[in-house]
C-alpha cells in the first residue's frame, strides 16, 4: 500500500511575533518540524506547539536551525563541524523537554533554511547533522531532501531516513532541486504539483527540468500553513493523495 | 557518617570569552552547576564542560539563569510562571542533550543569579521552576538555597531537594543570607568561613549575624573558581571537611 | 491657538516578523516613535520606518526600550543607572544613523514600554534617560507621561519636554494612569475618550477615576496602528480635533 | 617626512566578560577600532573605550561586525547588500553617541573579522561599507586592507581612505595576505617584521612570499593588545620606528 506523510515547519513565532497559521494547517499534516529558538520560536512557543501538535495527533520533530533570528536562519553561516553539532544537540535537546513534558517523544529531526539547503550538498555538514542526532538518540529519523548528501549521512551513521520531497519544485537532473532564481524552478499549477508527487509516490519518478523522468523516494512531502492559500493547497493534495489510495501518515510508519 | 557535597557554576565561558578556572576547580569539587546559554555558556562550551566533568567524577547539574548574556543574568526580570517554566525546561532539556551524548545524566538542577536569588524569597517562582524541573524528570534533584521558598516548593513538587549553604556569607535570624551591601555580609576569614561550615554539618547550626545559632541544613556548601584564591580556599575548605571525618561526596549520595 | 500632536509607535516589525500597519497610521499622525532594535525594530526596519515617515511628512523620534526581544521591552528589570544611560544613547545614535543618511534629525525621544513606565515613577531612572539625551543632543525633545518624572527629570536636565496623554486610559488623581488591572482604567467608548481629550487640550483638566478634575498638559496624543480598529480611531479624533479647532502638529510645533 | 598610524581593536569585552589589554595598548596607539556590539563590545564597554581612547590622545573609529556574537564575528555570513548597509550604519550611529557625549567625533571606520576579510575581496560588499559610511558622514576615513577592495570602494564613492598594513603576515604577489592555513603565512621573528614594515612605509614595497618586491602603500599598521607578548612587540615596533625618523600619528594626519 501507498503512503506519504506531510510534514510542515511550525512553532516560527517568536515572543509577541505571530507567524504561521499552525492551528489550521496541524489539521491536515501527519509531522510538524518545530522551531527550537534559534532562527525561530522560543520557549513558550515551543511548549504550545508541542501541545497543539499532540491535540491534532501530530508527530513532532526538531527543526534546528543557524543561531540568527533576525534572518530567520535563512542566511548561509561558515560555521564548523564542532559547531553544528553542538548547536543541533542544544536544539533537539531543548525541544525534548517539552516532548517529555507533554507526554511524547520526537519522532524526526529536519534542518532548517540554510542549515537544510547547505547540508543538502556537503556531506561532512550533514554528516555533523547526522552524528549530533544519533549521539543524542539513534531512534530519531532523519528528514531531509530527497537524494540529498542528507539522506546519505544519515544511512552512515545508523539513522532511519526520510526523503522529503517538493510538490512545486522543479528538479535537476541529478536530483536537486532547481534554484529559484532560476526561470520553471517554481510549479504553480496546483494539479501539476499533485500529479507530480502522486508520481513520485506511486512510481518513485518525477520528470526534472529538461523533461526525463528521474528517480526519487518520496516519504514525506513538504507544505507550508503559511496563508491562507497554502492551507487550501494542503486540503487539496491531501485529499487527491487519498482519493488515489495513497494513505497519509506519520513518517515513522511511512518508513517502517 | 558526614557528608557533604562541594559544588560550583561551571561552563560559563561564552564565544571566545573565557570565564572560570573550570579544570582546577573541578579536581575538587563533587558537583557542577553547568551554565546552559541564557545568562552564560554556549553549546560548545556546555559539550566541553561536560566532558570536563564526567573526567573529573563529578556530577553534572543544570544552572537556568535569565536570558540575560550582558547582565550575565544578574539583573532582576519580572517575568511570568509560564516563561519561567518555558525557559528551565529549555534550559534543562539542552544540556540534557549533552549529559546524554557523554553518556551521563542530570543529577539535579540549581537556578542562577537572580533567579536564584528571587526564588529564594518567592514562593510561586519557586514552584514554577520546581514543577518544570519535574515535569521533565522527577529524579533530578533541586539544588537551592538551605531554609528558602526553593526547598519548600521542591518538596511540594515531589522533588527530592538539597539544601546549599555558603561558608563566606553572614546568615539573617530566619536563615536567609544577609545582603551583600551590609556591614558584616561577608566573612573575610577562611578559618572561621571553614569552623562554620563544619558546624553547619555535624550540628545543623549556623551563628546567626546577631550572635545566635539558627538551624540549618548543609547538603552542599557553594564554591568558586574563577580566581587561583577560589581555588587554594576550595583546596582548604576540603582537606579541612576531610580531617574532620565529613566524606565529600556528591549530592545524591549526601541525601541519600 | 490649540494645538496637539498625534504620536505613535512604529518600526516595530523585526527580521521576517510583521507588525503594525506602519504606513496606514503614518498617513494620520505627526510623530513617530521608532524602535531601535532592542525591544523590537531591526536596522533594515529602522531604514525604511524613516523614509517612509518622511514621505509622510511625519517626524520621527528615538523609541529605546530594553533589551529583550523576546518579551517586547515590556518586562521590568532592574538595571543600573550606567546600563540606561549608554543603552539609551546606543539606541539614540543608532536611529540617528538613518536620520541623517535619509536626510533628517531626530525630534523627541520616548521610552518604551517596561522603560516608559518604570520611569514615569522613578525620578532617578528618568534622570538618566534625561541626561542620555541631553549629552547626545540637547535640541532632541523628551516624550513621557504628563505630570511624571520624567518630565521633570527633562526640566531639570535642560530639555525642552512634551506631555503624552492617553484618550482611553483612566487617570488617578495623583495625574498617573489607572493600572490596567483595575476596573475602569480603560475607555471603551470612542466618544467619550475624544471628548476627554479635547478637553484636556483646551481645558487643561481631565476627570480622574473619582470624578473630580486634575490638571494635565497634553502636548501629544498616543496612538496605536497595530490593527484596523486602531487605524479608524486615529482618523476619528484626528477628524473631531480638527473640527474643534486644533491644529494637528508634530511635538516640536505644539511646544514652542 | 615619514608617518604612519598604529591601529588596534579595543573595547572587545562583553558584559562581565574581559578582553584585551586595553589600558596597555592605548598608551601606545594612535587609533582605536572601536567595537559596536554586534560582534564584541556592549553599550557600556563603548562608553568606557571610547573615554580611555581620549584620555590617551588616541582617536577612535568604529568596527563594525557582523551579529555574531558567539562567533566574534568572525565566521562568513551570506548577507545582503541592504542588510550590511544597515548593520553599518547601526553600529556606526550607536559608536556615535558615545564619540559625542564625550566631546570627541569618530575619524575612521575600519570592518571586522569575517566582514573585513569578505570586503577584502568583494567590491561590491566593500561599496556597500563606504556608502553606509559616506551617507552617515563624508568626513570619516575609510581603513581597510591595503591595496583590496575596500580601498577601491571607498576611494570611488568619495571617502578619504586609509591602507592597514600586517607586519606580521606575508604577501601574495597581488597584494592579497597570504591565508593563515599556509605554510609562512606568520612571520614569527620580530625583527623582520619590523623590518618589513619600515620598507613598507619607506618604499613603499614589500616581499611577497615568493620573493619578489611588490607595491604597497602602509598608512596604518594593524597592532595587537590581548596578551603581553602583544604589548611588546607594539613598543618594539614604536621605538624602532621613531628611530627610524617615522613619525607615529593618527590616520588623519597620515592621510593627510
Amino acid at each position: 500500500m501507498y503512503k506519504v506523510d506531510l510534514n510542515s515547519d511550525l512553532g516560527e513565532s517568536f515572543g509577541c511575533y505571530k507567524l504561521g497559521m499552525d492551528e489550521e494547517v496541524l489539521k491536515h499534516i501527519t509531522s510538524a518540524n518545530i522551531a527550537c529558538g534559534f532562527h525561530a520560536g522560543d520557549p513558550i512557543q515551543m511548549d504550545k506547539t508541542v501541545k497543539l501538535a499532540i491535540e491534532n495527533n501530530v508527530k513532532i520533530g526538531a527543526h534546528p536551525g543557524f543561531m540568527d533570528i533576525i534572518g530567520f536562519g535563512r542566511r548561509e553561516m561558515k560555521i564548523s563541524q564542532e559547531e553544528v553539532k553542538a548547536y543541533v544537540k542544544y536544539q533537539l535537546g531543548a525541544l525534548n523537554s517539552f516532548a517529555i513534558s507533554n507526554g511524547t517523544n520526537i519522532q524526526h529531526v529536519k534542518a532548517h533554511g540554510a542549515l537544510y539547503n547547505m547540508a543538502a550538498k556537503d556531506y561532512e555538514l550533514s554528516l555533523a547533522i547526522a552524528q549530533s542526532v544519533y549521539e543524542v538518540d539513534k531512534n530519531i529519523i532523519l528528514l531531509g531532501l530527497a537524494n540529498s548528501s542528507i539522506i546519505d549521512a544519515g544511512k552512515d551513521v545508523g539513522l532511519r531516513v526520510a526523503n522529503e520531497v517538493f510538490a512545486d519544485r522543479a528538479y535537476n537532473s541529478d536530483g536537486t532541486l532547481v534554484s529559484r532564481s532560476i526561470e520553471g524552478s517554481i510549479i504553480h499549477d496546483t494539479n501539476i504539483a499533485i500529479k507530480r508527487v502522486i508520481k513520485m509516490i506511486k512510481e518513485n519518478k518525477v520528470e526534472d527540468i529538461n523533461g526525463k523522468d528521474i528517480d526519487i523516494k518520496a516519504d514525506s512531502i513538504c507544505v507550508h500553513g503559511d496563508n491562507p492559500k497554502a492551507i487550501e493547497f494542503v486540503k487539496s493534495i491531501k485529499s487527491e493523495l487519498i482519493k488515489e489510495g495513497i494513505n497519509i501518515c506519520c513518517i515513522s510508519e511511512v518508513i517502517k
